[in-house]
């Protein structure tokens, strides 16, 4: 099932190199080699996904089990303070299977809070229509 | 077990008002008042716990199925192009109640990338040294 193309497909198979840091049977986890800070790790499924929305219903309890262990492990042997924990659907995402990052974060390393000027709704009723329309949505989905 | 001076506790008992997306048995949805676009949501779990560390394992599958349905229904509510889902664990997280932020993306939205200058491993036997120091936490947690 999975793509010829995909660099993570071929980091699983073991035709491209990686450091790997974990290996179990549904999930696999590599040292990013650009990483934010040292021990930036990602977390893929082996079988090729592109987003979170992609990811099969039985995988999910086994790969943020994962996550969640990856947190703390990479906590400890960072010796940090703590760790954002992110993944990009399609927008900003680099490569098109799907991978949790999670960064060792120390107090006044550098990164700014949680990023990007916040915006704010027009006014109550805006902010409530939208709520709205997640919800309807969420009714169809779920 | 919830903590009196959490704000996510609050709007979880329904002291404070927050435009709720989704409740179940185990978690909450409302929208973020200071968004960074207009959809962005916070899923938190009812019972308190601080970071994704401390999310009790029995509550990790259905708190993600949640997160994952929350994905599906921010983009499509918000006629998105994807989606930014992250938590931050202590460094640089607002409120000490775990909270994971479902953000609405559409390509050219102003946002960076994945924000900040990477960095880089000294050398490869530095990067091999890390992921050892990874996975040794691994082996003692696991």
């Amino acid at each position: 099932m999975n793509d010829d193309s995909c660099l993570f497909c071929s980091i699983v198979s073991g035709a491209t190199k990686a450091v790997i840091v974990h290996e179990d049977a549904d999930s696999l986890v590599f040292l990013d080699h650009r990483p934010l800070f040292p021990g930036h790790c990602l977390i893929v499924p082996r079988k090729h996904c592109e987003t979170l929305s992609d990811l099969p219903e039985e995988l999910i309890e086994s790969f943020f089990k994962l996550v969640q262990l990856m947190a703390r492990a990479v906590e400890a042997a960072m010796e940090a303070e703590g760790t954002f924990v992110a993944m990009n659907n399609r927008v900003s995402q680099s490569v098109p299977h799907l991978h949790v990052h999670v960064v060792p974060r120390k107090r006044k390393d550098g990164l700014k809070g949680f990023f990007w000027p916040r915006t704010k709704y027009a006014n109550p009723d805006a902010m409530i229509e939208v709520g709205k329309r997640i919800s309807e949505q969420l009714s169809q989905l779920g």
